[in-house]
């Protein structure tokens, strides 16, 4: 894909794979690795997922950041069900403002960034790059297992042996953020956040839904940080 | 997939996640796996590879092993390329008899065990199973670095953190045999080897080159072994 957006960094400076869902979270990511200097391969997973929508979020969010080269790889999940993004279980909805529910919820694909870093990580090898980026954020975030710094430490641990010659750093800019710290990160480094998609259960005319947890993280980010949802 | 093959163990048998590529190790790998009394699923990566022939005898040894399903994933690493089995580079033949090279090969595929481990355990997580098989290999070997134990070891405690309960198991059965050892092991669970395929590089009319590092390591193990290759 074509350099869109804001001047692309100088040939010299190192190549990072971001991985890019097109939600918030990831575009913010994107906006900060760009900010440090690195010249960006974005790494989007088509697994099938029920808000499958996001891939044209996706899209958009890495002309207006401005990628290297942008990847949309099909890896279908849901040949292996076990989520509520990847199999016929219903996505649970907020009650009267209550959590969803609690411990890990049934929108944690198994495996899911795994699966994700493991490519990234076999493109940044391939591409030369030894810096990884990964929205992922463990203090707003849905209790998902591979969202937590020990899994990124452990991940970290095992590409460095895994490869030629390891040296890779796994960056997570937002692991330590309140969502509402994510907004104003994204509101500081001038992310046009209405392109950005976030609702696990679209409606179907391609609306978000409101009432999931992501819709819910979203919206508590947005009203902690004062800043009206754009793409809304 | 039907469970063709021996008689399938009960309902009660814990299940496992092979992966099958078709050759001679991850072969024999299900079979051990199949002998210790798990239920297999039995995972192939279509991964574009040049040798994609080897996706046809990974369907042959699914069935004759016997399997409860075999799925065929595609997940297409030459969108990354960055070797011989995943771009235009010439897989390097044995000359004289000689090493084709010293150090990591050209047909070493950045990653590609993580990217399959990886797969292999959404599918285990998401199945219910805790024990994943795979076929590497640290002694009559290519020198890929994600062969080695230090890579297992690493990618099992990362996958114990990854995921919601943990307990996962990576069985590498090989990873301490000769070539001679597996083709004997093989042999004495009565593997039909006549159905897989090794050869990176396959001639136009679908026969095995005979000279690429991974006809040469078959080689050397059926000569050992004093055993005739019954698929040349």
């Amino acid at each position: 894909m074509s350099a869109a957006g804001p001047p692309a960094p100088p040939e010299a400076a190192p190549l990072a794979v971001v991985l890019l869902s097109g939600g918030l979270d990831s575009t913010t990511v994107a906006a900060i690795a760009k900010a440090q200097g690195f010249r960006l391969l974005a790494l989007t997973i088509d697994y099938n997922q029920r808000h499958r929508i996001e891939l044209d979020a996706a899209a958009r969010v890495a002309e207006r950041v401005g990628v290297e080269r942008h990847v949309v790889l099909p890896l279908d999940l849901r040949a292996f069900g076990g989520s509520a993004l990847t199999a016929d279980i219903a996505v649970p909805k907020a009650n009267h403002g209550e959590p969803v529910q609690p411990g890990i919820p049934v929108t944690y694909v198994p495996a899911r960034n795994t699966v994700f870093l493991s490519v990234a990580l076999a493109w940044a090898e391939a591409a030369g790059a030894r810096d990884l980026f990964i929205g992922v954020n463990a203090l707003d975030f849905s209790g998902y297992p591979d969202c937590r710094p020990a899994f990124i430490h452990a991940f970290e641990a095992m590409a460095n042996v895994a490869t030629r010659e390891g040296g890779f750093t796994v960056h997570t800019p937002l692991i330590a953020m309140t969502k509402a710290d994510i907004v104003r990160e994204a509101v500081t480094l001038g992310v046009d956040l209405s392109q950005t998609w976030s609702c696990y259960d679209p409606t179907p005319d391609g609306r978000p839904c409101g009432a999931c947890d992501s819709c819910r993280l979203r919206a508590k980010g947005f009203a902690e940080a004062g800043v009206k949802d754009p793409a809304l």
